[in-house]
Parts: structure tokens; sequence; C-alpha cells
């Protein structure tokens, strides 16, 4: 299916909700600081998230999944069902693939697919954490960093694949979730592991072409529950430094240990010009993966606020590659994005209008009650009028969820795929 | 396949490993306190532990699962796979069954497959965090804590039937482990869900034999994220309370928020006479169902501290449904189970090797220093010889692993069953 | 020093910042909901929270401690400060007294001072976790807990001292806050720890006056570090089901374990009758006590939300004692109780806009998506014009900081009392 | 007060408890996997852990504190109560000094008094976290950190002067813990923050002499609780390549959120020949600060486990500055002193008894279930003998505390310095 950008403007003009004299407010309010919300209208406008195309379909645990009717069953159906919310937001425009899951049967036909709803592609995703059916070789324990040296060039040469079928599609880019680790203490060599993790990433490295980043996920723990080889920023920064110039570090939000201060992670690496990527999602307990926003939003307004910090005055550091990285497991999967990408948008306004020349004064006056009325002077404003004229103005849904339900999408889906579909991957 | 019992007292005759000597040093030094060795080999030769069918097969996670050669495809196979446990470490007696994994066909043969083994039925475990095949209401947002009254009827009605079959087998009690929670805040009312859940256990309960126990379980998350209507202690035991004098709290290990004093809770709950059973597992970071003991062996050992000082002064609480619930991603199950067995019986034997004549004196005293070097003397001593005079008296391998590798048993059930069969369950 | 209230409304007069506007605005959004704003302005405006005496000089930490100028060295100045904040808000119309470093002089004197500010005299507070100068039993290994039954009795008569004391001023409850536990495993016996604490607490519930309430609080870990006696919630409830009808469990927010989902632990208590007193803080790691709402603002939402249902819903459950507790190392301890108020009710205001109708239908419908939008729309809408409207009807400051900072208060303060003064407590 | 040496051997002869026989069991035990048990023996004998000057008194926490009697009131009786530690147990050889608590008056005297006692000066420690009474600048907003460059050329000049002290007394090292960081979120900007931390430190070790080291200390939180300049390891480690070869990452086991793995810390920083110093203590939930092993002894099993490898393996790492950092807050400082190095020297020796050959061949087969029998076998074992004949032949006391207790040494000391002195420092 595909949505009616003429029914889009129809829904938005019958918009009771006016939000223009809030809009006004906001313009007064903070004009007076020096800030022009036109130019954060235009930002918000442009501001693009990639969506995964493992996010279309229902998420599951251990303990099984529930699955949701209309589920795309094709690339092509995820193409699509980005498309939709590409033309409810027009935040949504790039997908990032995940191989074998996304092996493109007609490279063409896939771009033309893409092209047609605004879609670009973001980077690409390997998998060494499962066995296919058919694999040779066995990534049970471990892949790049295994000690067995077949299963470290299977996986090697799997992860050159990505990149050739992603040169292919026209990505530019490489993230590599190495979910190697052990169980058990004394499972694996520790010193060893990470030699040949090195070892393994260079080698794709190497092979990349020069127009190419790589992005290295890092995770405490889960799916392995005693250690990962990657796990934490300072052991992926030091991969990538050893890899080189355009190998970054990537930033998953749930990949944390409880209680870290992943704003000062993001802030540290954008310094050392090596922030890569960026995985959105929220959780209250470890990689919950539910909806962004949805447990922790100052904590995303205070990364946020880092970000802006860092795209205005590090310019060492690369543009991002943002991407939506969550778990639908009792939403419909499309109604769950659509929120993940107001949360985005609404944390990433908020720090647009943090009054940057005052903090920066405050905190060298050692003002900290200052600092925090700052903060929390643009995390407590009501945003969401910026976000409706920056939809407005780019030809999205001002409600985008409401406009979702209106246009009865799931049901539509359900009509076309049916109910017991099955999204490829997890 | 059997363990032939005569293969075992072969072996253990074989052993070079002669651990008499040691045994006679902790004789001697633990008698100069006043314990006496043998009433502890003793009391480690009776203990028994329950192991659930499902852990007969390889656990996965959600990112996937690698499985295991000769896993048990039936009730049967899984019974027999308990017996090879049991004949190896004499302390595997009994089986824990869930349902609907493990419904079986024909009563009477399951029974005697049981009985064959000297394997009894402790509590069952109804499943209602998943929907089957042919399931008229689903349990996607919740069971008997849910909205809607048609799927709480339809968990309480699965809960009866649950009951009437382990009736049949010879079962005495009922494990009751919701999953029902949130994702998201505001997903449910806590307040209704907790009434609902209520009134559906004293539905159950009510219609549990007078020699049945119920046993309420408690976990923080997962598999919801935000919530879960039994999220602590505090909650099961309300609940217990409010069902009647037969219903339990049952402690889970890993079921815990990250630094929890579990063992105060089990001298709590023992205090009150509410704790009913026991699961065992250990973890680093959440619910990880790794090898017991492969952890935090320390912590195990202050748990049984309580445990065996609750079973020594508490006679308002009764005896406990001790399980293994661990998942085995990477590891041969059942030497998984293997290893657990062994951490549990040299957490108990340190436990009962204790001066608690010491430890009350120098409680009293507040000599701090005392009470620490008291706990830690008996942590401190290497308790396997104990454990081997426990095995040797009982009929069970001396050294159980070594015996399991030494009959190829592995080798024996995939040339049986073959190496890709897939346990029922998770 | 004291505030002149002709000061505050010629300040308010003055105010550029006009707010009616966005009055409106949120009056109109919300009376489409069936929610009228000027009976939330009155709400807001009646809310009130107690502060507690140790909170108006500069706080510390095993580190060390930076003081602050003009700090309070007697009761009378204490309430001169809590005056001031009175003054410019409000909404801190109470204080909650601790024992023994406020014992009054002259109570006649004290109880006028506070009428003159309009204060009440809230819970008080006993300190069993400090020895003082001239004590005849030490608290270092426990008090209401201990195993010394002399150290027990003290305790038990410091309680009863501090009930004597309140009842003089009029306060009309009392909060324990028991620190005793255990550093190292074995230090205590958990049994008799707890039934000792019963005992001591049933003690001094007997002598309470009939019109009096008692408030147990819990806590998992500080300062003792291996184990509290009231650990957690389930503890504080069965206790204070033992003592009778008028005790009741008490929340502070920073009590708990990581990840702790205390919005539901609120429903719990309020659903059994069982919540009395709540402490406000905020915190990222443990019970860090810094400024409410600056770390985990939406978490305070979810809280109010609960507390804000409780209200309307139920009735067995008594009204509450507010109080903030945290904690101010390097903020003016005046600005920061400032902020905290202003984030109370920022939270409180927002629980109170939940279209409480539309989430119970929601719910019903499992409609995860709605539930979420519904908290959420509450939760970013901006709703401090209905602070300022609240404070501009009861004659406190309409920006209450900005007015604290326009009459140099802490100026004065300091020119009052100098720079070395020492707030009497912590 | 002085340990005479001829009372000690008088004792060891005394000693009903011969472990003579429980070593020749180790030694034939271990003999067959080709580890030498005299060896081991020497290697413990040879361990040596410095004690800081602050450990010798009672801690405390911000609730207070509870003094114990004879602490020592100046440098000399510090160094005499290491001097009784080192007496005991001929491991506890060298002393940390802490500036300002410690400058000596005399610096001939103190180190006649420290060679008397067989004490070495290990690394230096300043103090940029507390203003002393006569400081020109003050920490309370940061140190080497500091918006405020006055404040940070205070804090680089006490850290030269540190040095100078140090240089006088022996020392070859200088430890920086920086307790700098922000308790609200907007406090502080991060990169400036760490941009002069880097030119702080720069600073300092450039006019440290040729033959020092520096050692950067990391920790998430406290007494900052937003955010720390120096996180974790990560950025230490950055910080110390930054500086130059000399710069190393200090570990201290309390400074690391839930869960972290420690270990494999340890392994990274080992291969990359940066970690250069370590403290020792336990925790349950924070920086505890509580006896060495009292919590989680496997823990601290697998840490000297990646250590000793580390120092087999690692040629490219510096020998460690090892070092207690424990607060005793309800015990002799001295036994709980004698109960750390116990622990340590009981982890160290089980990892010793690692079979290192067995457990490279497991790993290498992916043979888990083996790879923990060997690291549980080394674990399992009661290596207290081993402990007791390395003590003999160095000439300490076999039993340690046992002879502390017998010498009656605390009443001795009360009886030389009273009940009411304070050490200096916390």
């Amino acid at each position: 299916m595909k949505i009616n950008t003429d029914h889009i403007s129809a829904l938005n003009k019958k918009q009771e909700d006016s939000y223009s004299s809030e809009l006004d407010f906001l313009r007064n309010k903070f004009s007076k600081k020096g800030i022009t919300l036109d130019e954060i209208v235009q930002k918000v406008a442009d501001f693009q998230v990639a969506i995964p195309s493992w996010a279309l379909g229902a998420g599951g645990t251990r303990f099984g999944r529930f699955s949701y009717g209309g589920e795309p069953a094709s690339l092509e159906q995820k193409l699509d069902d980005i498309g939709v919310l590409h033309a409810l937001t027009k935040s949504a425009g790039a997908v990032s693939l995940h191989i074998p899951w996304d092996i493109p049967g007609d490279v063409k036909a896939i771009k033309d697919v893409a092209k047609d709803h605004g879609i670009t592609f973001d980077a690409m995703n390997s998998n060494t954490f499962q066995d296919q059916p058919d694999a040779k070789e066995t990534y049970k324990f471990g892949s790049l960093s295994s000690a067995d040296e077949a299963a470290r060039e299977y996986a090697i040469q799997h992860n050159k694949d990505v990149i050739n079928i992603g040169k292919e599609l026209g990505s530019k880019s490489l993230t590599v979730w190495l979910a190697d680790g052990a169980n058990f203490p004394g499972q694996n060599n520790f010193q060893t592991a990470l030699i040949n993790t090195e070892k393994s990433l260079k080698s794709i490295y190497e092979t990349m072409p020069e127009d190419w980043k790589m992005f290295i996920e890092y995770k405490p723990y889960e799916p392995n529950f005693y250690s990962t080889v990657i796990q934490d920023w300072g052991t992926s920064f030091m991969l990538a430094n050893a890899c080189g110039e355009r190998a970054y570090t990537l930033v998953d939000l749930g990949h944390h240990l409880p209680n870290t201060n992943i704003e000062q992670i993001v802030a540290t690496l954008m310094l050392k010009g090596k922030l890569g990527g960026f995985h959105f999602n929220d959780s209250k307990y470890g990689d919950d993966d539910v909806t962004v926003g949805s447990i922790k939003p100052y904590a995303l307004f205070l990364i946020f606020n880092e970000l802006v910090y860092g795209m205005e005055n590090n310019p060492q550091n690369p543009d991002f590659s943002w991407m939506i990285d969550a778990s639908h497991n009792t939403k419909d999967p499309l109604e769950d994005l659509i929120q993940s990408l107001e949360a985005i948008l609404i944390a990433y306004t908020q720090a647009l209008l943090v009054d940057q020349k005052a903090l920066r004064n405050a905190q060298q006056e050692n003002d900290v009650v200052k600092c925090q009325e700052i903060l929390q002077d643009a995390y407590r404003s009501d945003v969401r009028p910026i976000l409706k004229a920056a939809r407005e103005k780019s030809g999205a849904a001002v409600n985008p969820l409401q406009a979702y339900r209106n246009f009865e999408v799931r049901k539509q889906l359900i009509k076309e795929r049916g109910t017991k579909t099955l999204a490829t991957g997890l």
C-alpha cells in the first residue's frame, strides 16, 4: 500500500488542532534569547532517521512472540512499510538492511521501489550471531573473535559479502554488531578474543570502498551473559582507532550497564571525532528495546543536547547515521515507530532550544542552579507545535499517528497480506 | 539410554582420586567444633533437586538458538535424561513438568518410566505466557491479571487443567509464574491488575486438592519491560497470604533487581512460614539463567546458610520444592545440570559446616570480625570430599561429570535420537 | 530576615512575563477532555510540602563538605529560612523537625515563630543512627534491632522522647528511619533483628497519642553496606501491619535498588491503605539526594500519576505527609529547595491533566499505543503557566527563583549570620 | 607499639593447627598438573600490598562516624600500625601516603621509622576533593578540570608539591584520584572539563622525575552524583595515552557501575601495557569500601586470574602498585586489614593454581564445561595451608588474626594513645 499525499494534505487542512498561536508564543519567547524559531523548524524538517528492515514486524522475547497481522514478508513489503512511515512523517527517509534477511533478489527493482518511496540505503548490518541453515561454520562460540580460524574467516567473508551487496544498493557504511563473548568465566581468553577481533575488523575495513565508513557497536551483555568481546565504548573506540580513520564507534542507547552516563560518552566520542552512528530505543532494565522516549525522555534530551553541541562545535566528527533500533512486542510496529520518531524529534527540538550562550556563561560562573534552569527551560517547553510546523512544511501529516489510524493502514495491510504473515528476521 | 549401576561402581572403584585422607582431615577439624561429619554426609546424600522437563534441551535467547544433538523429543525421553542424571548423582530424583509441553499421552506408562528411574513428580508448571496454536484467547495483554475477563477465565481454567494432570501423576504442588505486566507506562492499571490476579489465584487455589501447595513466583521484569504484576517478594507474599495457608512464595535466584540481598528475603519468608519453593540458577546481569554457582558462589552459600538455619529453626515453614531453572545456551544440557548439582551441593555442605553456636555468640557480642571469620571458614573449606563420600554412599558416581564423559552419554543419545531433534519447550 | 509580601506583589506586577495566553491555550485544550483548569489551579495552590529542618544548610558526602554562607545556626533561623521559602512559593507551609538537632529551648517561642511564618509542624524525625556526645548506649551495632537489649531500650526511649516533643509542638506523626543493618554477611541474624525491630516499633507505637501516625521508612543500603533491617517496602509493610492501623509505610524516592518500579509500589500501598509519607528527591546512582526532578522527571510524573489516582480512588489510604529530603552539596540550599518545589508542582500538575477516563478505556481495549499517548500528552504539556496562576492566586511570587535572586536573600542572610555558620545536623 | 618477632615464632610453634598434611595433599594434587607448590609458596611469601595511611583509623559515612579507640594521631603512629600489620603478615611492607594529611615534619625521622618496620613508600596520593582551612582557591566546582584557571593551577601545584614530598621519601609514583564532576546536568561542559583535565595532567606528568609513574584513577560517581570527569577505564586510558609512557590507569574495585566485568578491563589494560595500579576492597552496592573478599570472593579470584595471566604473558605491562583501599566503619581497622590481606592472598594463590595449559586447550576446543571446571577446581581448593606455609617461611604469624588478638594489640594501642584519638584523614 502507499499513502496518497493528497489525503495527507486534506487531513492536515481539516485539522481542528490549530497550533499557530502556540508556535507564535514559542517564537516570541525564544527570539528574546536570540534563538530563531524558523531555523529550528527547518532543522527539524530536515532531520532523517533510518528504519531497520527488521523493525517492521512484531518482535519477541526468549519466552515467545505474539505475531501481528499484515507483517511484511519480503524486502519490497518492508520498503513499502517504510514508505508509509516516510509519507506520514517525512523523517524516515532511509532504510538499514540486514543480511542475510534482506538479500535483494533483483537489485534494480529494489532500488526502484526505494526511490519511489524517497528512501535511501543507510548502513548495512551483518549477522554473525546466528547460524544460517546452510552455514559451513558455526558462530556458536564466536565469529570475528573466535578461537577457531575457520569460523573467523567465515565471518569476515560474510561481512565482505554484506559490503558488496551494500555497494550495489548505494549504501555507504557497514555496522558491525559483534555478539561474541562468553557465558562463563574461563570460556574464552579475553586477550586472544580481542586480538582476533581487531585482526578481523581490520581485514573487513581494508576491503571497504574508500567512501565507506565502519561502525563498531558495543554492548555489555546479551546474548552472552558473562562477557562480550566489545563490552563498552572504550573497547569500541580502541578498535576503531586500530582500524583507521573511517572506523567509528556506534552508540546504541540500550547497550549500557545500569546508570551509565551516556551523554558524557557521546560528548567524549565527538570530541575525538569518533562517534559514527546512533541507535535509538529506550529501556528501564537492560536492552529492552522499547519505544524511544517512553521511559527516560529527559535522558534522551540530555543526549541530544550533547549531539547538538557536537554538531555545532566538533567539525572533527562526521555526520551521524541515525537509526531506530527497537522491538515491538505488543504494539503495531508502525505505530511504535511513529511514536519513536515523535520522541526523537521532540528531544532534538528541545536540545536546539537550549540557550547555549547563557549556558556557557553560567558554567563559567559556576552558577549550578542557573545551568539547570537553562536546560530545564528548554525541556519543559511544549515543542510539539514546532514539529507540526516542520511536518506541514515538508508535506508530512501534522499528526502522523492520527493520520495512520485515520487511513486505517493496518487494516489495509492485513487485507493485502493476511494475518499470519511473519516478517523475516527475528 | 540408561546408565548401568555396575558401570558406576566399577568406575568408582577405579578412581585413582582417593579422597579419604581429605575427608578425615575435615572430620577432625569440624569435630572440634562439635560438628559431626557423618551426619553431614548423610544430609548431602539425602538432598534431592527437581529437574524441570524443559532443561534437557538447549536454551536460546531472543537472538536465536544453537541446537544440541540428541535432545529429547518426548516426555519419555526427558525422563530418560533425568534418569541418567539421577543415576550419576543420586540427587536429581524428581521432575517438574510444564504444561502444555509435557501433557502425558499415557499416564500410566509415564509413571512407570519415572518409577523405573526413581523419579518423583515435583511441582507442576502452568504456562500463560505463550499462546498455543489452538488457543481461544490470547495472553498477549495478560492472563490471570488481564483486563479482559475471558482471557482471565481461560488462564484460570488452564491452571486447573494443570492441577488435574498433576493429580494423576502424583504431583502435590502447582507453581505459578505469571509473566503478566506492561511494556509501557499507562498500559495497565496497577491496582486493577493486582486485584484481578488475587481473584484468579484464589479461584485456582480453591480447586487445589487439600494436600497440594501453590507456589507464587515473582520477577521484576522480562518478558515485560516496564512492569510485572508480581514484581517482588512483597507482592508474592501478600498474594500468598490472601490465598491461604497452602500458598507460598517461590524464590528464583535470577528474579531480582541488581544487588538485591536475596538471603535476607529468604530469612524473612521462612520466619513467616511462607517460603515454599526455590529455583536455582546464576546470573551476572539479569535473569541470565546460567549454571548454578558459576558467577556468585559466595552469594549461593549465604543463601544456603539462611536455608539451613531456617530448616533447623523455623518449623513454621514447610519443606521446600527445590528446582534447577537454568538455560543451557552453549553447553551440553546434561553436563550443565551436573555442574549445577555440584554447585548446589557444595553450597549446602558449606552451610552445614557453619559453626552456628559460635556464630550466635559472636553476633551477641557484636564481634563483627569473628562473625565473618566463622562464615568464611566454612566457605573456604574444600568440601568436595564430603560430596564424594555422600555419592559413594548412595550409589552415585564419585565424579559424575567424569563418569558422564567416560560413558559417552551424549554420543549415545545422538546415536539414538539424531542431531536435529528439538526438545519441546522454549 | 523576612520577605515583605508587598515586595512580592510589586515584583509580580512588574512581570513582563505574561502567561495568560498560554494559560488560555491550556484551558481550551483540556476543557475538550472534560478537565477544568481552574480546579487544577486551585489544587496546585493548595499543595503543601514539608521542609526538613536539616535541609537549610549545605550537605556533604563522606569525602567532606563545602560550606555555604548564611546557614541557619538555630531552630529559629531554620524556621526563618522556611518562612522565606513559604513566602516566595506558598507551598512550603510545614517543617519536619529532627531530634536531637532541633530540640526547642522555648516551645512557645518556637511555635510563635512558626505561626508567624504560616508554618505547621509535620512529622517528627528521630535519630538512632548517630551517637550523641553524652550517649549512654551506642548505636554502632544497631538501635531498634540491636542484639543488645540496653541499646534497644535506649533507642525506644529516644523515640518516645521525640513523640513528647512533637506533642508539645503540635505535630501529629513520627517518622522512623532505621539505619540498622550489617556491613558484613553473618554480622547479624536477620530473623532476630527483624523480631527485635517489630517489638521495638510496637512499643513506640503503643505510646503514640491516638491521633498520631507512625511512618516506617525502608532503604536497601547505606549507611550499612551489606544489609539493612528494613530493606524494602515489603518489610516496612509487614511491620506496619504488625504495629496497627495508624502505622504506615513511607516511600523515599532514593531508597530503592537500581531500576525499581517505584510507581507500582506506590499503587500497591495505596490499594492496601498503607502509604503514609513521601520523601522527595532525585538520584542517578543511589540515594544521591539531588534536587527533585533534576534527573528523572518522567519517573516523578509517573509516580504522581499513581498518587493522584490513589487520592481519587483510594479512600482507604490517608492523606500524605509530603517532604523534600534532598542534600545541597553545591547549590544554595534555598535555591535548591525552590527548584525542588517547582519540579514537584510540575509533576503534580501534569498528573492532574491525565485524561483518566480515556486512559481507562484505552486500558480496557488494550490499546497500548493510546495509553502511552494519553500519559505523554499530559507530560509534554508546558504546565508552568498553571503554576504561575496558582502562585499568583495564593500570594506567592510568580517566579520564586527570580524573586529570591531579586531580593538578594542569600546576601542578606550572610550579612545577618556571617559566612562561617554551620547548620546543626549533618 | 611493636610486635616482638620472638613472640611470633613462639606462637607459631604452639600452633596446634598443623597444616602440613593438607599442604602435602595440595602438593600431590597439583604436581600431577605440572604445578610446583613450592614455587607458589614462594610467590605468596613475596607478595606485598601497600597500606594507605588513612586506613588505620575508623571510617565513616555521610551519616556520621563511630570512632575506635587507639587510633593513630600522627604519621609516626600510622607507620607503627602498619609495622604491626607487616610483622604479623609479612605482606604489608609498604605505605601509601596522602597529602596534606601526612606531610612529614622531619623527613629523615619518618624514613627511619619506616625502615625500622621494613616499610617502603609506595604511591603518593594527592587530595583535590577537599578545601584545606588555609586554601586560597576552592575545589567546590572542580580542580584539575575546573572552568576556573586559578583553581586548576592551584590543584596542579598541589600535585607537584606531593611529588616533591614523595621524592624526599623515596616514593616512585603519584596516584591521581580526581573527584571532579557535576551533580546536575548542564553544570559543566563535558568536553571542556576533559580538555582541561588532560592539560592539567600533562603539566603534572612533565614535572615527574623520570623514574616515576603516574596512576590515573577512574570512578563513575561519588562524591559527584551526575557525572565524573574520569568516569571509566576508557577515559582514564585515553588520558594516560595522552600524558605519555609512564602514565597508567589505576583500577579500584569499587569504582564501577553495577555488574561491570572488571576482569575483562584488567585483561584489556594489561594487553595494552597500561595497567599501573590496583586498589582492593569489596562492595555490594557502590563504592562501599568493605573488607576485600567479604562480598564477592569469586569475582576477586577471576580478577586475580587475569592479573596472574598478565604477569606471565604481558611483558609490556609494568609491575603493579597494589593497595588496600577500604573503610572500616564497624571493625577494628587493623583486624579488617588482616582479613583483607588474607582474602587477597587466597585469591592470588587460587589464581596461581589454575592449570593454564589445560585451560588454553579447553578454550581452543570450545569445551566450555571444562573451562569452567578448571577455574572452579582451583577456586574450590582450600589454599589456606599454602598461606600458612608462606607466612611461616617469611617469619610472619601463621594465623595473623589469632596472633593479633593473642597479643592484645588493640588494648595496648588504647593504653598508649587513649580512646578518643582521631586519625587524621577522613
